[in-house]
């Protein structure tokens, strides 16, 4: 059994060229939460003049249904985004992005990782003890845009860091579509052999088309739980070079096919990635919104030469 | 070590709605000798007026350099192509592909599998006596979008046909992106237990995304010889379920990632990947044409931030 938390209403649509509007993305959410997702990430609690597609924030989540079987997450860099999340009730998870690689994190939060770390333990704790649960994502954990190739300890101490200030679930980004199949492996056996009991997840970007691979050598390795984004979100006409996160059909369609199941709605999945294409106005990345799944075995061209029962 | 047949002039090109000229094709195989193939699939003899993106399989052969380190290898599907193919001193690699589906074969050749494997058993191994290496296609491998999935013992049979004629090699090939990584690995382990002896080699499209997911499983079992195609060459604006192979840069980039060589020049790789994108004239598939490879960990628009010295 895999878990997937659908990412694209966040990190999909934070890059996308066209802003989609506080109802559109509670319909997103509300189509979503309707397919079998263990986890959403709705929004993100950061400046509105910095990044529009995710302003609105408490708007979306208060307008949402009561989360009931489906856990809605929102994506913090800073102390003040924490206390914003912490306010709306309907918010069941807080994920704090801090990246493995000083230049990035100064790119991204205007500091260092460790200054970060430290200066975020509080709104952590405080998260903690809200009763939310608290994920620690690190960004960049599998290799760094201006750094290159991020020292390993690194990944190891901010776990360590993470799961010091309590009960965190620990999260492990491939930010810009670094990893490859075999270094994945390496980093979950050597988190595996430090942190035996801590739950991690992995979130990978298909920035140079591993993220299936890199999905399937984490499942080889025993982890169940993964990051994608539906119609594999997050990618952007005018900056060819942004690529988006795995792409959440693609990934379910991968996996029911192996026999490991993922409790989504497949068909549903394909319709509402049609859906999503339609507000976004672009075409997106995701492979079997258009081929069909595995599963399906015969495709819109194919069944036009098939006879009433399926045979030519 | 793995070896790359680069198949992106014939299985890439057949596809595509802009037809190159038998210059343009010249020109693009024999950029693509310089760079590392072990192979390139360059030209298919079938009929002028069904393909008509492969016409003049003779002038190119013949105006082609002289093959010397990389193979040039022609397919052909009927007896009539083997001889067109035969007289060709300077094409040393005859692939003839027959699918394991009837109801694909019947599509493709005109015949049932058995009828085809047969009517060409003659041909073939006129081929094999030519001293000209022969391959075993065998199309539809791991699925057929008309009939499901294809029994396993269809595809031990045919390679024991092929093996029967003579010394062949043996592609399975999944021609509609219909495998998975766990099918792929149990198609090996029953193939390497029946045929411990007989080179197999394996040719995925990346229809679902799952084409170098496949190929990492087949990597770890100790399979050696992948297809791909140039820049994911194949898809085509007119049929967008029609993907190309897996993307030959992609592949080599995965690998070189993980520290398996391929022997292929990656950065000539992509500069041909763009100049074949100018002469289709649409944006091909393959990412790290665009992303740039994970070993060079900066992509222009990362450089411009960066200072003489590589940093911030």
């Amino acid at each position: 059994m895999i878990e997937i938390c659908e990412v694209g209403p966040r990190d999909g649509l934070q890059t996308e060229a066209t802003y989609l509007s506080v109802q559109q993305r509670v319909d997103m959410i509300t189509k979503l939460s309707k397919l079998g997702f263990s986890k959403i990430e709705c929004v993100s609690f950061v400046r509105e003049d910095l990044v529009p597609q995710m302003a609105d924030a408490e708007k979306i989540i208060e307008a949402l249904p009561k989360a009931n079987g489906v856990r809605y997450a929102g994506l913090v860099l800073s102390a003040g985004g924490v206390q914003r999340a912490l306010r709306l009730e309907n918010l069941t998870d807080i994920h704090f992005a801090i990246a493995a690689s000083d230049t990035f994190n100064k790119k991204n939060a205007g500091r260092p990782t460790w200054d970060t770390l430290e200066r975020l333990s509080t709104p952590i704790k405080e998260a903690l003890q809200s009763g939310k649960q608290v994920t620690g994502i690190i960004a960049t954990a599998f290799g760094c845009p201006f750094e290159g190739i991020i020292p390993q300890d690194r990944v190891l101490k901010m776990i360590e860091s993470y799961i010091n200030f309590g009960n965190c679930q620990i999260c492990l980004a491939d930010t810009t579509g670094l990893a490859n199949p075999k270094q994945v492996q390496h980093m979950i056996q050597e988190v595996n052999h430090h942190f035996p009991d801590v739950p991690i997840s992995l979130h990978f970007h298909n920035t140079r088309g591993l993220g299936l691979a890199n999905v399937l050598a984490a499942i080889q390795l025993g982890v169940t739980r993964f990051d994608s984004s539906i119609g594999g979100l997050g990618g952007c006409p005018y900056a060819p070079l942004a690529v988006g996160n795995v792409c959440t059909e693609d990934l379910v369609n991968m996996t029911e096919a192996m026999g490991i199941s993922t409790g989504i709605d497949l068909d549903g999945l394909i319709e509402t990635a049609k859906w999503t294409e339609q507000q976004v106005k672009r075409k997106l990345d995701g492979l079997v919104m258009k081929a069909g799944p595995i599963g399906l075995r015969s495709v819109p061209y194919e069944k036009s030469i098939l006879n009433e029962n399926g045979k030519m």
